[in-house]
């Protein structure tokens, strides 16, 4: 972990993100802050808890003399999956607990900003900064859950309310035909360098050698995914995984998450409300085996993440100049016209499996528990969504969810070899 | 169904039903309506929203000229079981619907209870009234649930807070040593006769011959369910039947529901929050395993529904001049000093299956849906609990649950053999 | 328990029972007495290891001096389910022991028989005399599992083998129309009374009062359950019970057990293989829940275990008078033509739940197990089968199931109230 | 796919295949051959037959004028997850059969090699060489999976037979200190190249890149194994990757598969039956997320797959001059003593995910399902165990199994970055 930037900096970017998270949450109602669908979906008073208990835990509790937590049974409450912190509420069971109430979690955040901003003011060592960033970053990672999270809650509802009238959602422009950019074999760099902040997943910066491959220029968009589905693509076994197969008739999978066939048209749930399918947009809520399937269908196939970093970094010389959605009021995927898009429209599913790199090492302590022990049984997604923070939209940010997982902004763009 | 009632007093008693609802429901919070933490427990939110689309869907929809449901998604949301009456939101579900939110809940009620006033101004047919009456039986059912719902939703988090701060709990007197009403064998009467409401399962009125049996002059207690607990009776195999046995160890059930030992006290949750437990009141929330158990480690046993209503006609002329625990802001069963107790402290779980009478008749149509079909795989409760409606305090009342469900106020009432 | 037999007749009856199990697998191949394919079918070694292990474990390891047990392990593989003898294999893992082979299996037995006969040439008390009454009957109930379990096991495969190739199963004769067995209502008899071997949850013999009602002369028959399938009687929810209906749906169930419908035409496996519906033949192989909402179709009832008791007790003085099918080599329930066929067809589902007798006293220990504890969530079955051994074939004789099982050869036969 | 051979030695080693298989099953008696203890295990005579069949269906069925299937159900029985192949009898459901018998699957076997003798004696085209060639591998797949299938059944008797008495396992002498063998960085090849037989997923050869590492020159023993245990591996959550936690904890994991306490002192179930542990002898019988433990606890992680081979290649020149376990009647991984010990031991865990090569492409039509569509949440092995027949040891060759198994010789080596 690199860190270079000061105190009062960091106090100021650490107010920025807390208000942040309020600012998503403020076109809820209370009751839709309680829900817990599914398992893998967090009550948004649930994630608004848990990144404050992070700084009281990992900060305050820790470094600010005479500290005391805004109550004792928030710590067994709000904790996520840090073993070493103790015990904990069981992750099935957030959507149970209806008190503490949104009021008294609002409280919690502000009792707890206010003595981070009180401990900031004197500067704060090295250590501190570090976990301070981490601290940070994880709050705008659980940004991007809020957003995924609460589309969840309310497309989950028959009537599909919009999360918020101002938001937008452009019509895309055709996108015109997929082309494929080359990149020669050799050895290429791989991994977060230079200044700023990263997560210990993007480390070391190592070296890999790639074959000759070419990437596509843009995401598959939802016209060229209809054309695999009226072509019979969920039926047809030899295109699925065979996990995939199992997934796809346990659940009865017939089509995308929150897609809905109204008198013969498809429709589908944004954060706007229930909308036609454009067809030139991007597609996304696809799961990696879906996003799979469709290459097997298109004759391609699904980069490696190593692949999809080095065509990334040739073609974007930073993300810096990347307007991210979220910033700009459109929280939908929605135009796909250049490898600009790489950054910032879906995560992007690569055929990587979410593996440590080499001499990638394990902070110590709970810490470590942020990564390394979920490098088991997940794919890894490049790129960010619409949903995501302009701060995490990385060339070099890992992201990774288990194949079947469809409920974030995750969009399909295809590789193939050159021989 | 006997009807006896007319248009103007059903008017009365429908406004009176459902303002007490609502007054149960004073005390929440927004949040609290929204939860579902087991699949037995509903969201208060959707009791108060299903209770009315019962009055749209059976009375205005079918009967009132030009009557517009309030909302045309209602019904396929808020239709618990009634497959008669069209798809409906499965029930596992319910806790995932934020919307629509409480406010909107409230005015469909308005809407509906506006409706119903005005629909019932000119009177109405022989036909309605029964359907009325089931109505607000039916809300009065949902009650009770309420009461037991919020219980075990305020219960789950781990700070129990009351559900009303006003709630009085007394201390319960020594109750004196258990003595036996003995009742002489013969052909008895069971089943309701007379004037006014009551549901199809407890007819039609028919004989019954019992042996001599004596049946327990008051609930168990607390102190005496301890003695049980002290002798190692959750881990005495013979003292359970096979069923009981497997749900023990599957659950690693090995203390009551809403009990917790602190430092080595046992204290119970309660409506009016964590409280020591008082060894002298009345044993509740077991299930029928556990108070069969019991019976069998006293060396007696559970009485037949039969018994248990032949003891009562003999002891209660009437169950009206019983002051029920709702009405004296009391919601927990407390004082075990007579067999006056048996209606309106606890349920008493009786070791018959719920079955039908002879000459029971399933009402035609999707009413019939109210009881028949659940005659099967579930046990017979009598008495009435201290959450429960003066209303549905009746001799003849017969309530039924899983033998393996305890979220109820159930208790233990014991009978013997007499040779 | 009465007993009045004496020693040498017991032995002759102990060895004729053991010769009888043998006889019943002797068709078999080795590989058919490995299987369990569900949780409720036993592998036919287990079965023959199971009944001797009692007479073992409960008279030659107590009650004969210097007897060794023939293996160490085989109390622990071979206890069903008496929680007092120690632990136990697994049910739901029987079908995973491939040793002790068939042979040892034999070798066990015959280890036993030798033991059990030299035990009981010098006479036995009245206890031991009681313990191998229990034994007998019980490894008789087993003859009758043992045929069921074979049928899975053999049904299961594709191919549908025969059992026993010398199995005949005669066309039955067109039964008639159905009439009904009128009863006044009145004061009746229930339970075993008299002389020889009954279950203790036959007792205490009582009384019970009985409204008018009538009694099916009849089985129903294959053709007229087809005329319910036809009618759409698996698709119509307002026939079943509630739990029916979900067992329907989750099973998808919508033919019964062991029918196949070939280019059209319902075929059924017997034990003589595939063959042809037959549809004068009585209906079986249904569970409780279809025979109910068979019975709510053919807008009748079944008969609680009492009425069938006392319609049987007025048109059998005996049971000894029939020839049970197991003895005259037909191995399928097949004529429908009397009431007589009370008695030795099919097993008839009652309406009644299994529960204790008033006055029931659950033996002392381990033989306390054998029934009392199985006394919830099951329904009472009357009458015997064609695979029932003439010895458990009695007017008192209760079997019980849940409601939802159909691999024994269970049958309908209705009831209604008489006004 | 490359082939070389001939048609008369495929001829040669078609039969030598096949008779090893009845080989490997001779000391099984029939009820061995019934079982399915857990889903993961098939029962024998299900390996017997699904090998059959393969050639049945792919060669026979296809290219020989004139053949009949020897049984036109088998298909439907035998295959195994071609579902290109069209319906197939259910995995979870293969020990209900038992039907067809031994004796029939013998003559099955039989049949089919008559005729592929009969086939092959006029040559064959290079298409079914290539058929017949990796029909031959698949039935040496099925050769180790029988051995271990055939552990697992007799394994889970509690008497532990032997599988064979003639099995010897030899005490394995000191292995030493653990050393590390250095790979410098730079560009390796890695996957299949020259004559004879691969699987597809040994193709294309590439190259990659590595960084600096070592090698363990040995496997871990059981001594160093349980030094692992005895300092509370098991209980140390932050040694175990989350799924691995998760799993541990479900599933009540404290010690190895096949291992018993018996007074104090460690035993394991071997082909021999139950022995002693012998703490210089290979660890094995270990999941992934077992080996992963160990490797945290020891401060070291497991290789990839690319170091695996590298190292490999560079200490061994071909496969060909070890011999490997199975042929010298020792069937239990035993010495530790060199680099050498790669081949033929245990399976080793890489910390690689099973997935595609660069340019690896799937084989068209039914064969294409035999490797491809598994390539999603399992582990990559290497190296063969003392189960794997001597033409399965081979440097390229990937297995694969999900990270929770370890019914498999599966064992522990361990790497290390080098600065």
């Amino acid at each position: 972990m690199i860190v270079t930037t000061n105190a009062s900096l960091l106090a100021e970017h650490f107010a920025d993100t807390r208000n942040q998270t309020e600012k998503i949450c403020a076109p809820l109602r209370t009751e839709d802050y309680v829900a817990q669908p599914i398992v893998d979906v967090s009550p948004p008073k649930w994630h608004l808890a848990h990144t404050t208990w992070f700084f009281e835990e990992f900060i305050l509790h820790k470094y600010m003399k005479g500290y005391k937590p805004f109550h004792p049974e928030y710590a067994f409450l709000f904790n996520s999956y840090y073993i070493s912190m103790g015990e904990r509420w069981q992750r099935p069971m957030r959507g149970n607990l209806t008190r503490p109430g949104v009021e008294e979690i609002y409280q919690f955040r502000k009792y707890v900003d206010e003595h981070m901003m009180e401990f900031l003011e004197n500067g704060c060592s090295k250590e501190v900064e570090g976990l301070l960033l981490i601290g940070i970053n994880h709050e705008q990672q659980h940004q991007e859950l809020l957003m995924t999270d609460i589309k969840y809650i309310l497309g989950s509802y028959p009537l599909f309310p919009a999360y918020d009238d101002s938001i937008r959602i452009p019509k895309a422009d055709d996108p015109g035909e997929l082309r494929f950019d080359i990149s020669d074999e050799g050895v290429y760099p791989i991994g977060f360098e230079g200044e700023g902040f990263c997560y210990d997943n993007e480390l070391a910066a190592h070296q890999v050698f790639l074959h000759k491959f070419g990437l596509a220029n843009r995401l598959i968009t939802k016209g060229e995914y209809l054309d695999f589905m009226r072509d019979g693509g969920y039926s047809q076994h030899h295109l699925w995984l065979s996990d995939a197969w199992d997934w796809i008739n346990e659940n009865e999978v017939t089509f995308p998450l929150y897609w809905h066939n109204i008198d013969g048209a498809w429709h589908e749930y944004t954060l706007a409300g229930l909308k036609p399918v454009d067809e030139n947009a991007p597609m996304t809520h696809v799961s990696l085996y879906e996003a799979d399937a469709y290459a097997h269908w298109a004759g391609l196939r699904l980069p490696t993440e190593f692949e999809w970093e080095t065509s990334c970094r040739k073609l974007h010389k930073s993300a810096t100049n990347q307007d991210n959605f979220v910033d700009r009021g459109i929280l939908h995927p929605y135009q796909t016209s250049q490898l600009h898009d790489m950054l910032g429209n879906t995560w992007e599913w690569t055929n990587s499996a979410y593996l440590p790199y080499p001499r990638y090492k394990k902070a110590p302590g709970a810490i470590g528990e942020y990564n390394g022990k979920f490098m088991m049984n997940q794919m890894v997604l490049r790129g960010g969504s619409c949903a995501t923070p302009q701060n995490h939209i990385r060339i070099s940010y890992r992201n990774f969810f288990h194949p079947y997982l469809r409920w974030q902004f995750t969009g399909i763009r295809l590789a193939k070899d050159i021989e």
